[in-house]
């Protein structure tokens, strides 16, 4: 873990979502060209790290706001998850996950993001039915640069298409 | 146009921006690799038209809704530059354009979006100062299917990085 060595590292909750619900840019296992990002439970909070690519440049030494958004977004739908499924009394790793889409997200930029490894920390806001509350910091060598706040909810059936 | 075939298309601010700050993932003509988004001031409002890669997938079929948010990011801060030249009476293409990047970003999902060409229009809400709002809006198929709300800020001199 990046906070805590001691600390056993938990499943990523996105190796256990179905197959078929696994091909997303941001965060699918399947996508091979993706982000592939992996959210975890750590203590009470949700984490993510992710490095960016050399070309997913804002202006040279940042990184562009739709990647921070992006990053933002899937994590909180992992995060979402991974709080219906505490919620449950079920732990990550132990059966499928459940699949959230986002409903609603917000960005503050609070700062210019170096284009270096990014760590995230999601919080659980509330849990109501299929609808979960999430709000993210996303920080950088220790200074929190931006701030997530989004509106999952469970996926409904027939979203699929075939 | 794709709304209007007999109006003549106006240029596009992404190509008048000064080439240093012209590297965006989203919107840099200067980034190889990334998307290249074009706004153009289409009436009273501003356009972008963007075709997904095969790859931006959320569910198969459907778009990614970080790509959605990128999208809608990089639409605005180019929104909020021709509207701030428009209200300085200056022509898109004159001079080099300001450059505006992102405090706030908003994005409400409002359906499934089919990974299929978008097509976004932006609506200018308010000027004050260095700030600008715009709202967006997203459709598929002549469906919109998310909105945007941005608070877009002037660069300040010196976020350059050398």
């Amino acid at each position: 873990m990046r906070d805590n060595p001691s600390m056993e590292q938990t499943p990523a909750i996105q190796d256990h979502y179905p197959d078929d619900v696994s091909h997303c840019y941001g965060c699918g296992r399947l996508n091979d060209v993706g982000h592939q990002i992996k959210t975890r439970l750590t203590g009470k909070s949700t984490t993510t790290d992710y490095t960016p690519e050399p070309f997913h440049t804002a202006i040279p030494g940042l990184a562009y706001g739709g990647l921070i958004a992006s990053i933002i977004d899937c994590h909180s739908t992992g995060s979402a998850a991974i709080f219906a499924m505490r919620r449950s009394g079920t732990e990550v790793g132990s059966e499928e996950s459940p699949r959230f889409v986002t409903a609603h997200l917000e960005v503050d930029y609070l700062a210019p993001t170096p284009l270096a490894p990014m760590h995230l920390v999601g919080t659980e806001i509330e849990i109501k039915g299929r609808k979960v509350v999430v709000d993210t910091e996303l920080s950088v060598n220790g200074v929190i640069t931006a701030r997530g706040h989004a509106i999952l909810v469970e996926m409904p059936d027939g979203l699929i298409i075939p």
